[in-house]
């Protein structure tokens, strides 16, 4: 069997089942492992990977952009614990041909989101690549012991939140693709796949809410996502679509070029917004920006359903790098 | 500027001067980081990448090797500092178009290291790459506060002491590229290439013994990694060439093929054998398989030298990703 029949999860549910975590350990599948400590306190680990030619392409991100989504996506995997990130290791393989300015402005990009979220570069690897440039990064966090937010805490009754405007970060690499032209609002699109912020302060503050039941970041897409919360939970779920938050730009770009602003915000990815469901009652004590969506059902029957409300179109299924391209 | 002109250890330089660890974190520079605990205890943290065409050729590394030795070269690292690896996190890219057979044999010959040294995989990425696989691992480990043994600390009239023979790995890559015959012999090389065992009870060993002053582990050549070691103390060093040890296999398939013996355990690189420094008092009292091959001597004046006692040909130095393929 090739790997493209298999696809990414079960691949993942195949490495899952061959390794167990220790007892009180939360291993793969989550958005970071959770390690409890002595102290008190669980340390938080995630690892992501970006690839050229998968990720992103060399012709079309600026270099800084480059390091500092590198850094961003791992810190959003924290955020998506509620923990707070404490640092960070980076392995960069990199063709020997290319130029030192464009290593120096990736790392700058890196310093800024790192210094920004108080992570410092505590380590990794350099090597050399014989074309494609490929970006490791591990992050490291913290958070109280047990209070971590995990995908499989979604409770009947739950609101489903996000805590910010979806689909600007796919519009964007669709406006990049496409080469459309670039006034203010196509590059504000732009600038939300290129230079996403994690979440973290939205994270810890909606950790410290008990009635925050279970938390991930965006990163494949809504349907795709919350899907992982109820497969994790065991409920089923129902979206209205007319609640999704989408932006003036996004939709004024969607107009203008044709695009189809709910197929982008449910199924294309890399916002990094964090989704959460709470109790109505946490809900509406809540500071942190955020727009309910939806709620938690109860299981009918079978595997998890999610169910989206306000649409007759059929909406696409989450993303899966290994099944179709991108 | 290229990168090839800046080196793979300028390229480094100019990231650890860009990036401060915070007071008293170990951060870029050496084997692993190493970051204090209110515990008591240390946390170590080491990040390895392996990229197709660069470390690996996919034809010739069974996967089950390839899965091993991604492990063992990570868990290396935390035996470099004398510490327990607790946890590995692992990032895979890999091409559509792969067997799931070759990711099944991948994942076995990682998961019986893994349960070898007591590792759990605790978690990582999947993702698709357009062409080549790429690996990262991210090994954590543990030691007691400030025991750690850093590649810093050599000290006037310490020996120089290697855990096991040098040179085998080299030349069973250089057997794989040259297509050489597989008898015993050249299988034996070629198995310390692809399944290197890491000296972690060695490493926490030799943690224990406080004369031990500096350690790491040899995976570029002795000679690149013994001139960190003195770059990093402020000191100078001899090694007597002909103390270093060589394998009978490493003998003999030099004699039949002609291959030099020496540069290979000089310059070959991928050991995985633990350097160290120690007093000869220490050294004297370890029951830790080494062998003396050398003393560290005071800076006489300039940068680190290392002197090579007992040949008239001149030495290759180190191995650099970025000024030579591989």
């Amino acid at each position: 069997m090739k790997l493209s029949e298999l696809g990414e999860f079960g691949l993942i549910e195949r490495i899952q089942t061959r390794f167990r975590a220790p007892d009180g350990v939360t291993g793969i599948g989550d958005d970071c492992a959770v390690l409890p400590q002595s102290t008190g306190r669980d340390t938080l680990v995630s690892s992501d990977m970006l690839i050229e030619g998968t990720h992103f392409l060399r012709k079309d991100i600026p270099p800084y952009d480059l390091g500092w989504k590198s850094a961003a996506v791992n810190l959003s995997d924290i955020a998506a614990m509620g923990g707070k990130p404490t640092g960070t290791f980076l392995s960069l393989a990199l063709p020997a041909d290319l130029d030192t300015e464009w290593i120096d402005a990736f790392m700058h990009g890196y310093a800024d989101i790192s210094e920004r979220f108080g992570t410092p570069l505590l380590g990794g690897d350099t090597t050399a690549s014989p074309d494609r440039i490929c970006i490791n990064v591990t992050v490291l966090g913290e958070c109280p012991y047990a209070r971590a937010r995990l995908r499989s805490n979604a409770q009947k009754g739950d609101v489903i939140c996000v805590t910010g405007s979806l689909g600007d970060s796919a519009a964007g690499l669709k406006a990049i693709l496409k080469g459309v032209e670039r006034d203010v609002e196509v590059q504000r699109l732009i600038d939300r796949h290129y230079r996403p912020v994690p979440r973290v302060p939205e994270g810890e503050e909606l950790r410290l809410n008990l009635g925050v039941h279970a938390m991930m970041d965006l990163s494949d897409g809504l349907g795709s996502d919350l899907q992982h919360i109820l497969d994790a939970s065991g409920m089923d779920a129902e979206i209205d679509v007319s609640a999704i938050p989408l932006s003036l730009a996004l939709k004024h770009c969607c107009q203008r070029f044709g695009w189809d602003p709910l197929a982008l915000a449910v199924s294309g990815g890399e916002d990094y917004e964090l989704l959460f469901t709470c109790t109505p009652q946490a809900e509406a004590l809540l500071t942190v920006p955020h727009f309910v969506i939806g709620r938690v059902t109860d299981r009918a029957h079978g595997p998890a359903r999610l169910t989206w409300r306000g649409t007759s179109s059929p909406l696409a299924p989450g993303f899966d790098h290994f099944k179709k391209g991108k």
